[in-house]
């Protein structure tokens, strides 16, 4: 099968606010190979992944990403990780070229998948599908009282796991941070898994980081994610050290596998969160699942996006039945909702199937892709390189 | 001072070819503030840095650097930093943000440097600059004996040292990549200086590299640079640890100041090297330079493009004795000399002497911007984003 065409669709809510919310805008890739189409879903800025997919060539190492991808034969696995070295090759100096890429990645397995009639997770090499416990990944409240309520209204949709973050912790007080995270205690209940994300809101500051300590040993935190920058690596491990009661978590930024196996060597996480809408698909993903799985940390999906990118994220772990929590975006925007005709529901005892069906199991919809869409238009010199074959 | 304008140049040669050759293009931004100009230039690909700098937000995490830039105060280098760090905040899951951010950034210090007549060094706290040895920077030859005629015609240029770089280095046998590295030295003479770029060819493999090691030896190469992708830090420790006849060298990838320490810490490299053009700018590099000299880690500057990349390049390490070493582009295409009315230029014994004058010390040539400029328009929904303030 020859890669014909690789098609984007941008599309956003009618306003986009600063929450840290990841749903309110969403680049939808299509690949057409071989009279099939793939879909995936890039977790990056819509315009310049765009650009970085078409972009005149600066030099040899500069390439567009398009140049490594349209035309090329994909039949198998090796196919698709052919390509992507090719793009960290040619590519290397264009900084958003793993960012494009990654829905690109996507969307070439879901085909393949289709093609053989296999789910991803089987031409992964896994010989079977464990459920995942998903946890509700929200922010928190404005107020303790917003972030009890949060915790109360997911333990009563079902959830066992609940995931609090950015919002004010962090931005404020001590005592501030030490409200919320009792509220979140209190609102899910002394049974519940408490998950907190702090947003690299600490920078590189071991110390701020760690007068939150005894208010997560107390409030019995699983993790606490991304306190720090991502490249933060000596502070993430220092922390670590300071307490036996949870482990850190981190690695949603990562760009490629190397990035997410140094926060596990350097950075000394217990958990390692990938999202596949950025590490450049699931291949690399899947690498990382098995770098921790030789090291005794835990692979974790990071989804704040569509269900389409869910079914992605879950792939690279599908098949590992210790590694059991999985990140389920609990509040997206009607827009992620939307996008897919089929979701990936928790049953009554909360837990969460991962589909047999081939490909990634998801049929994006097509009509609310035109709804939502945003119209880009790139010349450069006169010339429309985007959308493609229109007239300049 | 307020930023009132960042305005971006994009510059190209008429032909871009797949050559490792940097100054084919370039990206040129301008920031006016307080009736002042300052320059500065991304090492980046152009198109998808404007992009980055006007794409509509995605959500608070994901913002556009414009957000962060204009209409923000400029008085002293802490407000530089204060920029850097919204920018590392709001836009952290904007992939490109950091090649945007570069240029700008110089060109607040070159700015800055403007309004208070002082070098930019002497605003990093550098008492005196002292005089650098640029090495000549080339591409191998497409055969032995176009590597021996460069290393020949750059030392009859004045040039005591010389790097050979890419090119068909590490695409071919072991027997090619030998007599490549015997023709540098022949070419060069016994007593110039030879550094060698393999341009990332390894990838992660340790062992396809350390096969080159014996001729690097014996042609006694003061470094190998990029034997590896930029993220293979255990493959560039476990290389360093085969030789004791001289270091490896990286950092040209980093686009923040954490990566580069990586490199040193967990990478064991004995050059780090910077580019002013995709770290961040002038700040972060600074950071590293701190960060080498208390490691016994030795700075070079990476620069591959323009006079005004390479004054701003210089920077960072223009106190430090100790590290004379610098990256002095010697076949740059045409664009990269015509963009500035001055030059950097060795003396006659090949040191080259770092400016006195206000800012960074270089006039931009913005007849040479507007003959070479490459037209861009980007609209989204209708409304034309770049360039600012024409009518849709």
């Amino acid at each position: 099968m020859k890669i014909e065409a690789v098609d984007f669709f941008y599309v956003s809510m009618p306003e986009v606010t600063t929450d840290a919310d990841g749903s309110q805008d969403a680049l939808v890739v299509r690949v057409a190979a071989g009279g099939l189409t793939g879909w995936g879903e890039c977790e990056a800025s819509p315009l310049v992944s765009i650009a970085a997919f078409i972009c005149p060539m600066s030099h040899g190492a500069c390439r567009p990403v398009a140049a490594s991808v349209l035309g090329q034969t994909v039949e198998q696995p090796a196919d698709i990780a052919r390509i992507a070295a090719t793009i960290a090759y040619n590519s290397m100096d264009l900084l958003q070229a793993p960012h494009t890429w990654s829905g690109i990645e996507m969307a070439l397995w879901d085909l393949l998948g289709k093609a053989r009639g296999e789910p991803v997770w089987r031409l992964l090499g896994y010989p079977r599908a464990f459920n995942k416990t998903p946890y509700a990944s929200q922010l928190f409240g404005n107020s303790p009282a917003e972030t009890l309520a949060g915790g109360r209204s997911a333990r009563a949709a079902g959830f066992r796991a609940v995931k609090f973050g950015w919002g004010p912790f962090g931005t404020g007080t001590l005592e501030a941070d030490i409200e919320q995270l009792d509220a979140a205690r209190e609102g899910l209940g002394p049974d519940g898994i408490l998950l907190v994300d702090a947003g690299q809101i600490f920078g590189a500051d071991l110390e701020a980081a760690a007068k939150r300590l005894p208010a997560l040993e107390r409030n019995r935190a699983t993790w606490l994610e991304e306190p720090f920058a991502a490249g933060a690596l000596s502070a993430y491990a220092g922390l670590g050290k300071r307490t036996k009661a949870f482990k850190t978590a981190g690695g949603e930024a990562a760009h490629n596998s190397d990035m997410a196996e140094h926060l596990i060597d350097y950075g000394q996480v217990g958990f390692i969160q990938i999202d596949c809408g950025r590490i450049g698909g699931i291949g690399p993903a899947k690498r990382v699942a098995d770098y921790a799985v030789a090291r005794g940390v835990t692979y974790v999906n990071h989804t704040f996006t569509s269900h389409l990118a869910l079914a992605a994220s879950l792939q690279p772990y599908a098949g590992l039945a210790e590694h059991r929590i999985c990140e389920y975006p609990v509040q997206p925007r009607q827009l992620a909702v939307d996008l897919t005709q089929n979701h990936l529901v928790p049953d009554k005892s909360g837990e969460l199937a991962i589909s047999e069906a081939p490909g990634l199991g998801i049929t994006v919809d097509e009509a609310a892709l035109a709804r939502y869409r945003v119209e880009v238009e790139i010349k450069v010199n006169g010339r429309v390189l985007f959308p493609a074959g229109r007239a300049g």
